[in-house]
């Protein structure tokens, strides 16, 4: 290009790694913001700074979080001898706005894929297993993705946990195969946590 | 929603109100800083605050710039005889593209629209005739966009210039390159027909 702003070619960089924004739409946004008053940027600018400043991990659930632990783990009201199993933090968002669900979570940060170099040692399943004290626990729902890899680590886990006399649950198939939980609309998720089945 | 964090969906909702990305789009682009190194996410902040402070407006075309006058109006190579209008910063860089223009710009800032209040004083008209001394510049170049607006717009610069004798050319109309004749609007047919030209 004949003619460059570096700033502008900065922030059209930067917007451009987002997954989903290719550069036109970079070089879009980056020019919306120069139209916007200086506050509506900054804000954005200072909320992407304090994204990862004052967000943690939950020393439990391993959900994003604010304060550890988090305000699901520390909610007395939550059913205490059921755990969810999800892949990401989105995903426990998506399962809390069924409002069908009152146990607790654990977020894996990723499901299995031998393909990526993902073993058990890269997910939290060794913080899993160690929150599973039998007679406490009574159920374990398998709310991995729909899909190979999840399927896959659904499967390794229920060789782990069943052993324990644990009841390990499912999401029901309802779930259209290949897709993402977390888009998901509620009412299809709502029945796939009614129908899940014991394996 | 049960459960938030705070510095989350401050995040989402800055994303949100950008053009073009809805509060799921948001949501994921949110999460997706969260997994990345904090770098990355700090060097998009600070690209996005440095863009205000780093960038003006060029005092003879209005183009965005980092020194004024821009680039294009201090290069001696480019045709000083010529003057193109546009409405946007984005339609130089897409001018610029083309490899095919050498003379200089004018950036309006928008187009007329008295639906939406936006009269020739919201414009850089004024500061357009300003430039246009009879003797250096030969001719003005109308490529506001193709719609309602920027027709009216260029009728109305062409009303203003030509009693000055420069000549005034607006942007050819026709089929865009690739597109498909069946799927053309009937006023780009029209224009097109209207515009043909002997082999």
């Amino acid at each position: 290009m004949a003619f460059t702003v570096r700033p502008i070619e900065r922030v059209v960089d930067e917007l451009a790694r987002l997954p989903g924004i290719g550069p036109k739409t970079a070089q879009r946004l980056t020019y919306h913001l120069l139209r916007v008053p200086s506050e509506q940027a900054l804000a954005l600018a200072t909320a992407i700074m304090q994204l990862k400043e004052n967000v943690v991990f939950c020393s439990s659930c391993f959900n994003i979080t604010e304060t550890s632990p988090c305000s699901i783990c520390e909610n007395p009201q939550r059913d205490r001898t059921r755990i969810c199993v999800v892949e990401e933090p989105l995903d426990v968002i998506a399962i809390e706005r069924t409002g069908q669900y009152d146990g607790r979570y654990h977020v894996l940060h990723g499901a299995l894929s031998p393909i990526e170099g993902i073993g058990p040692d890269e997910l939290k399943v060794r913080e899993l297993l160690r929150r599973l004290e039998p007679g406490e626990i009574e159920e374990v729902i398998l709310a991995t993705n729909p899909n190979l890899e999840g399927d896959a680590t659904a499967m390794y886990l229920t060789r782990l946990i069943q052993p324990m006399g644990i009841a390990v649950t499912r999401l029901a198939r309802g779930l259209p195969m290949g897709g993402d939980l977390e888009y998901a609309d509620e009412i299809t998720l709502s029945n796939a946590l009614a129908g899940r089945s014991r394996l």
